[in-house]
């Protein structure tokens, strides 16, 4: 058989300042916006209702800020991690640009670091990538690495880049959406009363709800952002004959759970850090908690920012989630920080 | 953790005239119209063709009638049935409106009953739901019934009231979509050649075919109508590890398998009754027959109304669907009685 | 009961010069377009993008050329195949026109052959299909044959007309959609640069990824297209309790998954035979790869035509899919031979 085909790339295939342009773009319509509720229990009313999100000072209801994030980041798996072994962290992610029904979404990574194991037999591969609409213009950015293997254990080891990652997104680097004014905002519509100074740092909020997780419905979520990568579709592909379930999958359930409590938390504008802590596999139920871990305000009216920790967990874990020796417990899925924009 | 979230409300936490508006408006659009006929077998042509509607009238087709039903009813679940233990019945339900992609529903109820049961421990909360669009015009309201849990058994229980609801729908109070005119009605198109003068009052006819149902389909068809009570997804929500179907999505397979047979009843109008008579769980395979219990004229051109039993079972069974004691066999899943409009 | 319902047709029930009208006509939006690549890990360039599309002379992006074949061959489920044992084989397949969304498509099928088995108990009855939009242009058409089962077996035969078919669509019969125009066509958006020339008569192409069937994707997809054979969703309509997964579902999951060394071959125009060589079941994991049959010009600027073989296998198999006496081996679900367009 002829060699047409595109197996992945390996650890030797990155090197720093290579410019990786990811192919095939996507138009995201109405469709998606559906499909995106039938997945997911979302129900936060800028992206549930067209009358809310204008009396946010928006056109109409944008699609949810993790479609954005599902379609840059699925274009980016041919050339990222099709062989990756893990998907190790991510950092310096913002929102820079709402996406539109009929918008046309494309990525582009840089690679910005290399760094092969002491094993010698996978390295590190850090990339940032850019997803841009028709129009050129940015919508999201952020950095991630992955563990990639190598095809040749004995091909010699790059010289190590580590990029100098931001801990946390500043919130003055934080893009607010244009024409986002919450002075308006009806909280009775929202869903709940609580705002921007009813939540304490350091505050820890259960989200009560649970949703066991089908193979059917994780395949579809992921193959709906054109994200390919076999070990989430075939029983073949892993040694234990089990579909891993796409990490962003488990992002967007804990962040729809997480409307019980946080349903004025509407709008993701940053990504400070991930954890996808293990895997998920159908037939998990997942529940989610969020920890408040800052507060910030914005210029925009009304408009006031939280920092918060989403963590997701198969079964209702103990806010200590991590063993004796440092390492996250087998029932944590997801430990995941990121910036919401609120009403003040 | 703090208690920002929502646990549902108790039989103490109701009184007759209480006025709950339910949160989260949501915007129906082409994508939910298009997940109907994915979710469910549907085929009545007005719902299916743009030209088949405005032959009948209509300036497209509009939505499903369910999926107002649908999206109405799962906005009162936080309020009115998170701590349900039963959904008991329906009644004086009509459709007053179309609803067309683009619409925002809402829902508002009132509480128009209360009655404890004898045990103490759980009662029976009575609303009257009002489904709006983001014009304020009701595009559907109905009566239900739950039977909810008491927070606390020693709670005194409160005068009882049991409202005085009709058995059914007047044919006079059915309303008519604006325009609807089936004098040019295609029987060829549409599928079948009977009439509303085919139709004898008692007749059954048993719909034939049947569907097995998977776990990932009612999950993501209650999803899609952001009903979110955790009997529907979580395995550990039932002591035995079930996850209990969504009765709507119940009402809208048997409504869809009844194309066969009734394929010009091509939309409802009234709900005159309603009892979900056993639990439906992945892996049933469900089967639908009706019986024309009335027939009524309207003032609409070609217009004629049926009012129809649906009843939906596990497995092909006989018409008395009660044991000897007066129960439902275990066999039935639903006895629904609503009217729907018809070709004369 | 009452007999208004449909049983489907038995052989006796089809005669030579027959013309069905086959009901319900369908509307497909923008809804339909997104379900496709939740299905299906779809990913040509010319259905993803509007702006790709654009580029290639398109006003956007028509709906996949297998939305067209779906609707169209799930509208003549009723009347052709709901008593049909096997579904035998297509010929002379031609996507006429593209389908927009917005468009709303039915279908017409003329008898063109009957001829009973030496059993008595079966015969074979061949059918031209016709696919028409809202505005009565041929959108498809295509012949298939199927055996189907006698409802009486004392019933005479027919006198048997056997049409004569052609083994391949004669290249300059297919048609090329209006405006399409390659010669700016962009090899890096697309995902490979594999053009017309690179592609020889006789190479064939592994196409690497797999998809493990789980039975909600496949009765969703199924009935999205109205086909409601209930063969496909009751566990009861066969001996073993499994159900059949619709042919057309492995056919767009093997060309979906030829985008992995066929991304250029943009556009299906020509259906010139296929097998469903074996069941398919939920479970399986379906692999595919294709051949190289035969390429042709075309008059459009740039396009050129690739006559393919696809195949869909569960697991991977040697290139040889038939046993000693030349029966399809157990693995191999799928082999169609059609003709793509693909630039020059």
């Amino acid at each position: 058989m002829a060699t047409k085909t595109n197996s992945g790339r390996f650890f030797e295939d990155y090197a720093v300042g290579d410019v990786l342009n990811h192919p095939v773009p996507r138009t995201v319509k109405m469709g998606e916006r559906a499909l995106y509720h039938m997945l997911y229990p979302a129900r936060h009313a800028l992206h549930s209702s067209d009358q809310f999100a204008q009396s946010c000072g928006l056109p109409f209801s944008p699609l949810d800020d993790l479609v954005a994030f599902h379609v840059v980041f699925g274009k980016t798996v041919p050339d990222v991690s099709l062989n990756a072994v893990a998907n190790l962290g991510y950092a310096e992610g913002r929102w820079l640009r709402s996406v539109w029904p009929g918008d046309t979404l494309r990525s582009v990574s840089e690679v910005i670091g290399v760094k092969q194991n002491s094993n010698g037999k996978t390295g590190v591969v850090y990339v940032r990538t850019t997803g841009m609409n028709q129009h050129d213009e940015n919508v999201l950015e952020y950095v991630r690495w992955v563990m990639v293997r190598k095809r040749d254990a004995d091909a010699p080891a790059p010289d190590p880049v580590v990029p100098d990652l931001a801990k946390v997104v500043a919130p003055t680097d934080l893009v607010v959406p244009d024409g986002l004014d919450f002075t308006n905002y009806d909280f009775a519509l929202a869903g709940e009363p609580h705002r921007w100074g009813d939540y304490e740092i350091g505050e820890q909020i259960d989200h009560v709800d649970g949703v066991t997780i089908e193979e059917a419905e994780h395949m579809m979520a992921t193959r709906l952002w054109q994200n390919t990568a076999k070990v989430h579709f075939d029983i073949n592909a892993r040694p234990d004959g089990s579909r891993l379930i796409y990490g962003g999958h488990v992002i967007s359930m804990a962040r729809a759970l997480s409307f019980n409590g946080l349903a004025n938390a509407q709008m993701i504008v940053g990504l400070n850090a991930g954890a996808h802590a293990n895997p998920c596999l159908s037939g998990d139920t997942v529940y989610a908690w969020s920890e408040v871990l800052d507060k910030a305000e914005t210029a925009a009216p009304g408009v006031g920012a939280l920092r918060l920790r989403l963590v997701a967990t198969k079964g209702h874990t103990p806010s200590d989630l991590r063993d004796e020796d440092g390492r996250y417990r087998s029932e944590v899925l997801l430990d995941l920080d990121y910036w919401a924009l609120i009403p003040v």
